[in-house]
């Protein structure tokens, strides 16, 4: 799959440990957010996932379907076996796992993700961004689905991380519906969230309003 | 690949860090061992693997290649993810790894191999055993390859678990080839080894040794 920046509008994260561990509600959120247009699904099990390597393959396979059938791109987290076991189209890894010059030599059709949490870890990081296709910038928000999660950026510090790189940005860490109108007029190409969309009542309108067309 | 009881005969379990962490050794020595006749391969990062997800993956795929060429099962020992991502044949589980059953529903055409230490492991084992294809058993003898290992059963050990399963049994665990005569005339299919194979100075030699061809 070739990488499209418009695929980071809205770009949800999602795995077992955000639906108190019942693969089935994942499977239902990922259906509903795919309907409702969601752009991108990331696969991220981890932070104490109680699923087995059987079971955490099997909700990557019903994943994968589900979003091949709505042409939705889909990501693994930091997982590069996973990724090619379920036929994933990406991987997203931060700046402490495996480098993506590997991943890339290792899965050349892979799209890549790489976390920048703020400007100085993007002037410090190691990573090549030749073979990186988007950054995931944050937490823009303090967040809590996420374990030691670093300071909040705010939207200026986002600002600050796309005016020195060319790579298009997904926002991430603590967007939900109530605060992304925050992020209207930034250099990004679309936000990233967990609980805006798993928490939702109604994932339709969180969509909605989450891709800005009510803001 | 539909499994064949005749493909345990010399069975060789091997990852980095059974060579010193050098991947390229791991090559030679699937190579040479290919060569030399093995009758399956299992590939085992485990017990301290200092490889990254990507050398991980690409050291399998190196094995995969070299297996399939010479038409030797490769099984991939307890990664379910892994072994979808290099198309290998088959895993292999212990008893407190992933249940078989849900390996099959989750990969129905994996081969399946699991680990009985010894006749009480196989009386108590929850496996469904109709979705395994073979058992390894062991240690027959004292092994220093795998952390962790249980007490040395011998062959009479390994002579009492066939005679309470009809699965086919490779016996693992302190084979070498001055000491693999003693399970000549045992009811097993084959012997598993690592260092027999990992350290030999003659790997072709060796090989026919354990097939009993010099016995």
């Amino acid at each position: 799959m070739k990488f499209q920046p418009e695929s980071l509008r809205v770009y949800l994260v999602i795995g077992s440990q955000n639906v108190d561990d019942n693969p089935a509600e994942v499977v239902r959120i990922v259906q509903e957010a795919c309907a409702a247009g969601v752009t991108a699904v990331q696969y991220r099990e981890k932070d104490h996932s109680k699923l087995n390597q059987a079971q955490t393959v099997a909700l990557g396979q019903q994943i994968r379907s589900i979003t091949e059938a709505a042409g939705v791109p889909l990501y693994v987290d930091d997982d590069l076996p996973l990724a090619l076991a379920i036929g994933a189209d990406g991987i997203h890894v931060g700046q402490g796992d495996t480098p993506v010059t590997e991943i890339h030599a290792v899965a050349p059709n892979l799209l890549i993700g790489l976390s920048v949490h703020d400007l100085d870890e993007l002037a410090n990081s190691k990573a090549d961004l030749a073979v990186v296709d988007y950054l995931g910038v944050g937490p823009v928000y303090t967040t809590t689905t996420k374990e030691k999660a670093k300071a909040a950026i705010l939207p200026a510090g986002v600002a600050s991380v796309a005016a020195k790189t060319d790579l298009p940005i997904v926002a991430i860490g603590g967007i939900q519906t109530g605060n992304v109108v925050t992020l209207a007029g930034s250099p990004i190409a679309g936000v990233a969230v967990i609980s805006a969309i798993t928490a939702s009542a109604d994932i339709a309108q969180s969509v909605q309003i989450l891709m800005g067309e009510e803001k």
